[in-house]
C-alpha cells in the first residue's frame, strides 16, 4: 500500500485550497453586503481578502486558514450560507448536506462548487457525512470528487473503513473522522478514532471538534500534538462548561482555552483549515459567528 | 479653583460605572436573543457578564471596559440599540441624541437611564453633543445630570469653554471633547483640544477617536500616553487607510495597530470605557460590530 507523506500531502492540499480567485465587489448579494458591508468584505486592506496568505499574526508563521462548517447556517439556503461565509471573511467552506444534498448529481455538485468559486469561496470539504453501508461510502466519494473537495468530514461505521481506505487510495481524497463527544457510541474521542484507523492509509484521520473533545474531558491541545500527522480538519467553537453539560457559545464567552489551542496548531505547523461550527442562534447565527471569527483573529494577530 | 485629582476621580468613576445590576435572563427581547442568543448574553462563563471585572486578559490587569457609542445604531430605536449592545456584550453605553433627544425632559431622561439599567446596561455618557451657545451648555449638563451620566462626550465651541468649566465644577460631570480629524476646523486632533483646555478644570479632557486621529496622521498610542490624565473616553474602530481617505471598517480588517493601542491603554492604566463606534452597515451594524468586539476581546485576552 502506498503511504502518503504528510508533508507532500500538505503541499498538495494548500495548492488546492489556496487556488481561490480574487473576488470582485460585484455579485455580492445585498444579503451579504447590507448597505455598506461590501466595503468590509472586499476592502483591499482587509485581512480576509488576502487570498494567498494565511491568517495575519505578529510572527507571520500561521499556516492554517479559517473556514465555515455550514451546519452553522442549517436554517438558511446555500446562497445565503455563502453570503454569510463571505461576509464573515471565511473563504473556505465545508458544506453540510442541508446545502448540497448527498443525492445531488455530479452536475449539481459541479454547479455548487462553481457557485462557491464565483463568490470567492473554496468548497474544500463536505460533511459531516455518515457512512453506514458500502454504497454510502461509494456515494460520498462520488459526491466529494464531483465537487472537487479535498476532504470528506465523515463518520464511517468501523465496518466500512476498509472500503473507505480503498476509495481514499483511488481518489486521493482525505477523510477526517469527526468525534461527537459524550453520547457518541462509536467515535466519542479522537483517540477512539485513531484506535480504529491507525493501520489504515495515513490520509484517513481526524476532524477534531474542540467542543466535543473538551466536553468529554480530553485535552484538546495534547490531542493536536499527539495526532498532528492525522489532523486534517478542526471544528472551532466555545463551550459554557468543560463537561457533558457544556453548551456551545460564542468564542471567547466560554471556558475553552482557545489561545492555547491556537498556539498549539501554530506550533505543530497545522496548515489546513480551522472551521467555525457555531451551533447557537440557528435562526440568526451571523452576529455570533462573526464575533467568534473576530475573537479568533484577534488571538491569531497576537501569536 | 478646586482641581480634581485624576486618581480619585477615576475611583469615583468606576464606583459609578460598575454599579450595574446583574442581569436575569428574562426580559431580553427576541431581538437581542434570537433563538438561543440569550444563552450567550447571560452565560455565567461569559466574560461580558462579569459585572464587577474589567475585560479578561492573561495578566488580568486591564482596568477599562468596553462600551457602545450609539451612533453605531443610528437607524434603530433605543430599545433595539440596547438589545444590540446587550447582545454584543457591551454593558456601557454612550447615547447619541437619536436615542434620547437633547430636548428630553428630566423625567424622560430618568426613564431612559432606567430602561438601560433594566437590561443591565450603564448609561455612562451622552454624545457627541454639540454646544455652540451658553444655553446649549446649560441644557447638555441638565440632560446628563437627569440621566445620571458621568461624562458628556462633546464638541463645545471654544467660546463657551469657560461656561463648560463652570458646569463641570458645579456638577462633577466630566467633558470628553471629541476630535473629528481631517475637515474638523475646531478640533481636528487631540492636541488641538488640549491647547484650548489645558488651563481649565482637569475634568475637561479628551474622547480620542482613534480613527479620526490616525486618519490625520497623529500617533494614537503616543496621544494616549501624552494626555493620559485628560483621557476620559475613546472611540474604537478600524480604518481602511491611514490617511484622510480612510474609511471605517470592522476591527482587524483595516490598517490601525489596534494591539499597540490596547497595550498602551493597559500600560497607562486607563480605567474608563473604550466604546465601539462602528459606522459602516448602518442598516445592519450588528454583525460587523460583534466581529469588532470579538477581535478586540481576542487581543485583550492576550495582553
Amino acid at each position: 500500500m502506498i503511504r502518503q507523506q504528510p508533508q507532500s500531502s500538505r503541499r498538495r492540499f494548500l495548492r488546492t485550497t489556496l487556488a481561490v480567485p480574487v473576488l470582485a465587489g460585484s455579485g455580492i448579494s445585498a444579503f451579504v453586503a447590507g448597505t455598506t458591508g461590501a466595503k468590509e468584505t472586499i476592502s483591499t486592506t482587509n485581512s480576509t481578502t488576502k487570498e494567498t496568505h494565511a491568517e495575519i499574526s505578529k510572527s507571520g508563521e500561521i499556516k492554517f486558514q479559517l473556514g465555515l462548517a455550514s451546519y452553522t447556517t442549517r436554517k438558511f439556503d446555500r446562497t445565503q450560507t455563502l453570503a454569510m461565509s463571505r461576509r464573515a471573511g471565511l473563504k473556505h467552506i465545508c458544506l453540510k448536506d442541508f446545502h448540497l444534498k448527498l443525492t445531488s448529481t455530479n452536475e449539481e455538485c459541479a454547479a455548487a462548487a462553481q457557485e462557491c468559486r464565483q463568490i470567492g469561496i473554496n468548497l474544500y470539504a463536505g460533511g459531516v457525512i455518515y457512512m453506514k453501508k458500502p454504497e454510502d461510502v461509494e456515494n460520498a466519494f462520488r459526491y466529494a470528487q464531483a465537487c472537487g473537495m479535498t476532504t470528506i468530514v465523515g463518520v464511517p461505521e468501523p465496518a466500512v473503513l476498509p472500503i473507505v481506505e480503498q476509495h481514499v487510495q483511488k481518489t486521493g481524497i482525505y477523510v477526517a473522522i469527526h468525534n461527537h463527544g459524550p453520547g457518541d457510541k462509536v467515535y466519542p474521542t479522537p483517540e477512539s478514532i485513531i484506535e480504529k484507523i491507525q493501520t489504515l492509509d495515513q490520509r484517513i484521520g481526524l476532524c477534531v471538534d474542540i467542543g466535543h473533545t473538551a466536553r468529554i474531558g480530553v485535552d484538546v491541545a495534547e490531542t493536536f500534538r499527539k495526532y498532528k500527522d492525522r489532523l486534517f480538519d478542526c471544528h472551532f467553537k466555545d463551550e459554557t462548561e468543560m463537561n457533558p453539560k457544556g453548551q456551545t457559545c460564542i468564542c471567547g464567552r466560554g471556558v475553552l482555552d482557545l489561545p492555547h489551542y491556537l498556539m498549539t496548531l501554530k506550533e505543530i505547523g497545522y496548515d489546513r483549515i480551522v472551521s467555525f461550527e457555531y451551533e447557537a442562534d440557528e435562526k440568526d447565527p451571523l452576529p455570533g459567528l462573526m464575533e467568534s471569527v473576530g475573537y479568533i483573529r484577534g488571538i491569531l494577530r497576537m501569536l
